[in-house]
């Protein structure tokens, strides 16, 4: 067993300016599981971070990996893991309603008020824990936690078969969205900006189109706005048919001119979709129905984050994943 | 029967820019059912057009109740009917679905491409038009448009009676809402500006603010918006509870710097809420479940409407009604 105390934690250290590789992190909470970070994905979260969202500082990551090192419940050391990212403070009317996700006094892994995963070690609470099967790669299971942002769809509306779907956006999180709304619905086609993230689209068998045409106006029951900018909002609003549905995905930093009044006129129904439910997304990765592995397109060691960082945030760049 | 073609028809005429009072205003369509306007009410979507949304131009004016002095069906000659406002081309998808009021090539009376009832005469399909019970008056007919508005939230979400319940808004249409909601919901608040209208508000034996404060945030399950501002958008979002629900009411003509990040954080369901149905607002009238008679401030004859509008856009006013 480690000693905690003794532990010298590397880490990616953001200061809500600018992020540093140190050496010298302190070690995380010593009343939860400590897990060794084995890999972490940067999602688009992380980079809206990086630029002001949350206005947190400390380390990021929120998709990871990694190995119980401590553990008050024995059978968990040495298991390969992932976890739940909210933690709820278990004593308000949320987590008493067993919505600790949406807990007032909660802590986010690497977003709000808790260390993340960009570092050699992080700690969790034991309810958070999952402990993923042999048949899941780390490349695979670092995707748990995005693969189950997109289930979330799926507790929220109930996706009928028939309906015509819509996707707007084909970066990371908008890939697994598609896959996982391909396990209800048939009728799905993405808008997108980059042919080669579109490409992988298309061999899901899923039609593709780059920019929004007047013919495919107010067209769709069903539209998810999984882009992060102000422009992808006014596409979906133009794709949605009226009294459809709008499944909002992104968050950022700031939209400016953003007008309601068509989701009036229309009767539009937004539902605002964050964290999802991990078990799906599990069973899905390990049974291959959401496929992963063809998002990853680079892993950097985590003194590299420069360079992973800057290949993140290139608009053609899938996945990358960091490893400590 | 009136020889059409020998009317002259006293109507306000808006230009897009100014409205005026003219005695020569083209009579209405030969192919519908004619009515005489006994009286007709001020919205406050026609301040918002004489301020530019929907670029209408032509007679406003969708809240009224008249009498039919023609119809190919002879049993409704004679008869008080009021009207619902979209007309619908009866050929797409949206009509043949049965949704009329969102047909892409509808008419809506006084809003888009239809002379509306600020005016001696107005003309619509039969199938809108609906027959008034002797028990309404024709001030409390004027309402049953906006009572519809209001019942629309009955149809859209299936309202829980333990429900906590905020209205954002005291206006006309708040009024209403508030009726509406109070026939399923126990616990209702309403976040409002004006003294006396919340005064009215506390007779119907509901909870009434003014301003926001921070014991109220995310205190409530269902919040329905009905300012016509951006501060009432912002408000709603910091009443309403995570995963909690939010009916839009208003259109107005910008907003700006609008952020649905809370939205998707908290997870929150937007319902956007246009029309309603005439059927359960004619009843709820007639039974007096949905109390209007103290909700009219004055009636001015059409050729006053100066007198009219001013009155209707002092903040303090509820309904004025227009008797051509």
């Amino acid at each position: 067993m480690i000693e905690l105390g003794l532990l010298c934690v590397r880490a990616l250290k953001f200061d809500g300016k600018k992020m540093d590789y140190i050496r010298d992190y302190p070690e995380p909470r010593t009343d939860e599981v400590l897990i060794k970070v084995r890999m972490a994905g940067i999602c688009g979260t992380d980079l809206e971070i990086l630029q002001g969202y949350m206005s947190y500082q400390g380390v990021l990551g929120h998709e990871f990996v990694g190995t119980v090192i401590k553990s008050k419940n024995k059978d968990l050391i040495g298991k390969r893991v992932v976890g739940e990212i909210n933690v709820g403070c278990e004593k308000c009317d949320s987590c008493k309603a067993g919505m600790q996700r949406h807990c007032p006094n909660r802590t986010v892994l690497g977003i709000l008020n808790r260390d993340g995963a960009f570092a050699e070690y992080l700690s969790l609470p034991e309810k958070n824990i999952h402990v993923i099967p042999d048949s899941i790669s780390d490349e695979q299971a670092v995707f748990v936690e995005p693969v189950a942002a997109a289930f979330e769809i799926k507790e929220q509306v109930l996706l009928k078969p028939d309906w015509k779907v819509a996707i707007v956006g084909d970066g990371r999180l908008a890939q697994l969205i598609v896959s996982v709304l391909k396990t209800v619905c048939i009728d799905i086609t993405c808008f997108g900006k980059h042919k080669r993230k579109l490409d992988r689209l298309e061999k899901l068998e899923v039609k593709t189109k780059i920019g929004v045409s007047h013919r495919e106006y107010h067209n769709f029951d069903l539209v998810v706005e999984a882009t992060g900018s102000n422009s992808g909002f006014l596409d979906t609003m133009k794709l949605v048919r009226p009294r459809g549905y709008v499944i909002l995905k992104s968050t950022i930093v700031s939209r400016e001119n953003l007008d309601l009044t068509p989701a009036v006129v229309n009767e539009i129904t937004l539902v605002g979709s964050r964290c999802g439910p991990f078990r799906p997304a599990i069973e899905a990765i390990a049974t291959g129905t959401i496929p992963v592995n063809d998002l990853v397109e680079e892993i950097y060691p985590l003194e590299k984050f420069k360079e992973a960082f800057e290949n993140a945030m290139e608009s053609n760049t899938l996945k990358i994943l960091l490893k400590p």
